[in-house]
């Protein structure tokens, strides 16, 4: 220990400043004397009252106005377009149209290579860009957000549901069994809205998404390698072991190396033309049109070729026509019914986590709020009207948002533009995707993956905090390894038994007085702190004094206090502890196993001749102490601070 | 809110007082230099060194001693009566004598009731109070516990054991089953002590553990509702729903009352000896020998008027010898192999609950300390030896613990004298049990009963904590209305996701300042603080900012500084919140995702021109605020005090 020792002397004077200040006696009943904290039912009753009156207020303030007016404003509150849309300008159309059209050019390629990913026929990713965009838009209260299908939980849709049922052999069955989940991932989703339960979201830690989206990263990039070489059998496993065995055994067949030229020398264009929207802020149209470029080039280039013929893989006939209604497609009496609701209630975490942290990151830009709950309510409601639209789990996507943010959007206007786009493509422009070699839709995924590994972040989680890294890195490798559900369990799993850990074995410190301050800190974070000889002050890093490491903590401060006495034993001149002062201002709370373990601590040092103090309990903390009568077997020892305690320590030992 | 506020000129006085004392620079240096904490893997290391350097000196030291007085000190850690023997006296024995045979007496009639409820043969039980005694006399560190059989554990292994193999159609089998459930529970046991995993104990909090003895012991009760009325056809389940529907119908067939009439006469005079026993010290003997003289008499009654012709049930044959051998019955190839590892594990941990706590209680009493590791590796290594002897798990009695500590037990020899007591009934008193008629041993346990439901401490845990009553609750009526392992499951989870709910969900609390002090506390735990206009001070009752609660956190911050402004604008006169102060005194720790949602915060407020300071950061905090360079965006505002910030803010806004 490198704090060095002051005469005890010193002490005696800073019974005469406190005492000048106020008589000792009163703050201890300050302390003893406190009104009661509220029971558990008070607050939970309390929360409930609160809501009802707040909602009885808004009733009664609707009363005084006319029906209509009433109307009005509950419709505002459910289509907060109505209240934006009204101060919308032709000004702000303009740069709406034309981020519109910049994400319709995105999200047509990517929309058409997720549903590839997902399992599903071209259309249906095109489907879910249409109607969910639509709803989203009169109901959502981000500005920026572009909603549509994303890669994540495409990949994470089609690695559950193909458990169940096998895509490739019963499409029509998977397929249904797509839009249930998705059903069910709208309704989990609305209902956290409607119940409040926003924090779900939250227990997919930072560090955990980091992780987790750059592994899927990866595994979507790997998914890829069958577009961009064109290989016929392929696994339906996500892992990288699996995914790189089934390349390797691909090359060793014949194969056909068009595919790949062509995918690669798109996939090189199109990242050229990013880094160059990156350098210079004028080429940013470059970089946005660039996939739509490719595709238009590649097909046409097909077509007039007719590379088809020579193995170029392409994707063929994609179905004309709006969203067909899939509402008869909604099969509850099917035996999977149960997996596919829990498949929803995973896909509906997962996606509001990457729509609210897209939607917060670009709110807290532009500074304004956005209400998690109202969201989730929109996203939920999306994804309900999608599922019996043909449409799969829409969600915000990263990569569009930042084109729509980067493009100038002013609202989500543009959402609508992407979709009516989307729409009139869908109506008369699908015989022109025929020749579209899937190469290139490939090109345009994994163009967007780098983006996705936050390789700087990473770094920055393991400088700042290395249980958070192993969260990040968990997640990942659980991803790349295994799979995407066991990704995301390694990390919810690894971030909730840290929480765990640091509760149930806190670590203790000694404080010592700050020189020229009344304060007494951690003799460890502050080397210059003065410890006082034959008194020993401990506080506990925990919130909690509860069963499970209340007998720890006992244990941990009687060896302190032992080791203490022999170490001075040995150094210094003898000075055996006789007062042991508990800094208990961060104990949030205590049970009836904390009280018992303080009564033991206190048997024990009193059988060998010392005293406990307990310093500034809080609340909750000194009522139980009352109420199980411990401040009375202590003889009342409860002080406001660490030099009262001394003080009275020296009172009553002469010491 | 109550609290009232004063005049900012005030604090004008206060910036005097500081600067006085130390330049305000110099102290956030102290905060803003500190050392670097100990990092995870350092921490993990450093417990790792100093452990081996621990072993390498007690090593090194015994360098120095001949190889005889190395082995003898080897001997002396793992066979404690090494030490303590070499100072027995006759006086000594003399006690042990006296209490050996009183829990003998006590011991004989518990064990043959205890195998019952364990479903197995009655010798077993008492097989069980021979070879464990022993065992525990030489390696235990307690110096009361009463080692063999419990009710607790044997209706648990029984409850859990049945569902494997049927106890009345295989006899033998479940027999098996049980030894090696023994032996795996004595193999977890030893393992839990070498590997210091002695933390396992503590997560059945004190609450849990009342509640669930409670629950037994009624349902304990329940199962001796059988041998009290001689019902023949009872049911195999043990929640109170099914065994009194099994005693009601075996009251819809003849019945014979003469077991009842039996039984109930000497379950009041057991009862009524022990109310003696408890209101005069000096009749305390009677109390003790009364289950061994109702036995007595009840079987000579019984071999004289032949009774068990009339329909009085009888123990019958009991297998006369010591324990056999039973190392060629452990059966490692049984199909249940994996879920007899699982019951040996609860079985492990419940018995180490018990005998843990029970030793503990005592050991405060006496004045010293119960190695726990130690306690584990011995009744461990005690089981292991009794599931090759013939026995079933064996720990720490409460009921006898409580006798012999009464008789004035000195040392564990009277385990030893006890366990000799049971070896010559076994030896040549088994015949005369043959008579003895079963309502007497259920009398015999029924009696043992009351002290296990302790009312008064369920009332104080209800006063104290609510929580932990729950906890209490849940675990009384899991056991009660479903099963001993369902209650016993009850209590883990309630007790865990209390833990979590007070980590995820933590409230805030503003502070103000005491009068007369420097000091800022809570203003509802403290009506008296004073708060400061334009200024909030907030403080989290957490002690981490992690991504479960940091955003609950912001958001609400966010809510009340808003909040604030309204009721200000409201009541007094207007006056903006100018600075938010975070007292982060009690945060222990913060990962990244608490950071993120700190500069989150601090971007809204600067939106709204107000400042952020964060005041008196713990080690880990201020380290991982500054790798982040979250201090930097702050513009450094980091200070010891809130007075300090006070200032601080006050010079720069001039409010």
């Amino acid at each position: 220990m490198t704090s060095s020792t002051v005469d005890t002397c010193k002490f005696n004077d800073l019974q005469v400043d406190i005492e000048k200040n106020m008589p000792q006696d009163v703050r201890s009943q300050w302390i003893l004397n406190a009104p009661e904290p509220p029971s558990p039912w008070h607050v939970a009753a309390d929360s409930v009252r609160k809501t009802v009156s707040n909602f009885r207020d808004k009733v009664s303030s609707l009363n005084h106005r006319s029906c209509g007016t009433v109307l009005l404003s509950a419709l505002q509150v459910v289509f907060p377009i109505l209240v934006w849309g009204r101060s919308y300008t032709a000004a702000k159309f303009r740069k709406d149209f034309l981020a519109g059209l910049t994400i319709a050019s995105l999200c047509i390629p990517q929309s058409i290579g997720y549903a590839t990913l997902a399992n599903l026929a071209p259309q249906y990713g095109l489907y879910t860009s249409v109607v969910p965009p639509l709803i989203y838009a009169v109901m959502g209260t981000s500005r920026e957000i572009a909603i549509g299908p994303v890669a994540v939980v495409s990949l994470l849709l089609s690695s559950m549901v193909q458990k169940l049922v096998d895509p490739f052999t019963d499409p029509v069955g998977y397929t249904k069994l797509i839009f249930l989940a998705t059903l069910f991932a709208g309704i989990f989703q609305t209902s956290f809205g409607l119940f409040r339960l926003g924090f779900l979201v939250d227990f997919l830690s930072h560090a955990a998404i980091v992780g987790f989206v750059a592994g899927a990263a990866i595994v979507i990039g790997l998914q890829q390698l069958k577009g961009l070489f064109g290989i016929t059998h392929f696994t339906t496993k996500t892992d990288i072991i699996s995914v790189l065995k089934a390349v390797w055994e691909a090359f060793h067949n014949p194969w056909n190396p068009h595919n790949f030229i062509l995918g690669g020398s798109f996939l090189v264009f199109i990242l050229t033309t990013r880094f160059l929207g990156k350098r210079k802020k004028n080429l940013f149209w470059l970089a946005s049109i660039a996939p739509l470029v490719s595709i238009i080039i590649s097909t046409l280039a097909v077509y007039l070729t007719r590379a088809d013929k020579n193995g170029v893989k392409i994707v063929k006939h994609v179905k004309a026509g709006l969203n067909p209604i899939s509402i008869n497609q909604l099969d509850f009496n099917s035996p999977h019914v149960v997996d596919v609701a829990k498949i929803g209630l995973v896909v509906a975490v997962v996606a509001l986590t990457e729509s609210v942290a897209v939607g917060r990151s670009f709110a807290s830009i532009k500074g304004y709020q956005l209400d998690g709950n109202k969201e989730m309510m929109s996203i939920g409601f999306t994804n309900i009207i999608g599922s019996l639209t043909s449409c799969y789990v829409a969600t915000g996507s990263f990569s569009r948002t930042a084109v729509n943010y980067a493009a100038g959007c002013e609202s989500l206007i543009s959402n609508i533009v992407m979709a009516i786009t989307v729409m009139i493509s869908l109506q008369f422009l699908t015989n022109l995707l025929y020749y579209t070699p899937i190469a290139i839709i490939a090109s345009v995924i994994l163009s967007a993956l780098p983006g996705l590994i936050d390789i700087t972040e990473a770094y920055k989680i393991w400088k700042v905090d290395k249980l958070d890294f192993l969260a990040c890195i968990g997640a990942f490798f659980g991803v790349l390894f295994a799979s995407v559900e066991i990704g995301l369990l390694v990390a919810v799993v690894i971030s909730f038994t840290k929480i765990l850990l640091i509760s149930i074995r806190p670590s203790t410190e000694t404080l010592g007085k700050l020189p020229g301050t009344d304060l007494f800190c951690d003799v460890d974070q502050y080397p210059m702190a003065i410890q006082i000889p034959g008194v020993i002050i401990i506080r506990m890093k925990s919130a909690l004094l509860c069963f499970a490491n209340a007998n720890f903590v006992k244990e941990r401060i009687m060896k302190w206090v032992t080791h203490e006495e022999s170490e001075d034993n040995k150094g210094n001149s003898k000075s055996a502890i006789q007062l042991v002062i508990l800094e208990t201002s961060n104990l949030v709370n205590i049970d009836t196993s904390g009280i018992a373990s303080l009564e033991e601590l206190y048997k024990s040092l009193s059988s060998q001749g010392k005293q406990l103090a307990i310093v500034n309990p809080r609340w909750q903390v000194i009522h139980k102490l009352k109420v199980s009568k411990f401040v009375d077997k202590i003889g009342g020892r409860v002080y406001l601070t660490v030099e009262e305690a001394i003080v009275a320590g020296c009172k009553s030992n002469q010491f």
